[in-house]
């Protein structure tokens, strides 16, 4: 059995991190799926998918990660080609990646108590942002 | 079809690195899965889920990089509100990850012949780590 | 439903970058998959999938960003034990991991218009690489 939905982000430009937790839960509830597995997949080369616990600590830590992983201001070649002024946000998302997968037992995710499924949204202009969540069970 | 075990770790604060492949294949095998998929996912915040060639150099070659990437002794907003002492772990995991997915044919995980399944556990406490081993096929 | 094939890459042993969209789209086509999941999975502990905008500005800026995570030239301890001189490969596998998973909805692929899907091959030789493309619907 498979169930899909998407969710939309408005992201500012500025890398926005989105708790997306209970909107991937309201997505479970409605499949109907008992046992099996949730895929939350972000469309896109500027964003990416992951887990933390959702706090504002943590939040402004993670963003100062990424930020020495690729920083804003340094010089990328994708710039120098296109222009765009996001190539850090291209390779923010490739080296934290689009996919999570996360396991469901009694119609409920199997995160940790303070775990929370969160979206990143590296670029740097204002845009929707859609996130694909598919049911497997 | 799917299969859902657990399994326990013992995590001593100092960030832990647990071949847990055979663990893994023992559990596909109990669910009789000949062709499918293995989810590997940890719950909690502060540990994640990869591959590795378990060996001693490895293992400390990727601790640490993963101290480069967020250091223990850095400052981070995290402890500042909450005084845990692990803001270091949460980073190392959104980073790296709780989820692995690895596919199964003929009943055997599709891993390479140096490749571990390698459960990271980055807190700073020693602790009880649950994984859970989920087999769809 | 499962459906199984797998690409055959040669890298050059200098951190080798692909773009396996078309190929793994093909396997999706050739499954009949019309609504489920793909599992694209390099077995081996010295490559790693993800996407990108598969454009040579970018490969570029990622490659770089790799190289700063675990520099090719730097000390490494499983080099010091093995004499292999790739444990930067190693690293690098570890920290961006070995599987993706894309959701297939009415027999496409659900990428972003500019998102690819990258293998990236960081060992140090040339060699044959497989990578596992599995679908389930």
């Amino acid at each position: 059995m498979i169930f899909r939905d998407e969710l939309e982000l408005r992201g500012t430009g500025e890398t926005d991190a989105f708790d997306v937790t209970a909107e991937v839960a309201e997505v479970l509830g409605r499949s109907g799926v008992r046992d099996g597995q949730t895929l939350v997949f972000v469309p896109g080369s500027t964003a990416a998918v992951t887990t933390i616990e959702f706090e504002p600590g943590v939040v402004r830590d993670l963003k100062e990660a990424v930020e020495r992983l690729a920083p804003r201001g340094a010089r990328y070649a994708h710039d120098a080609a296109w222009g765009d002024g996001n190539g850090y946000a291209h390779v923010r998302s490739a080296l934290l990646g689009p996919s999570l997968c996360v396991p469901v037992a009694d119609g409920r995710l199997l995160l940790g108590t303070w775990q929370q499924i969160v979206v990143l949204d590296f670029d740097n202009r204002p845009r929707r942002r859609r996130v694909v969540v598919q049911i497997q069970g």
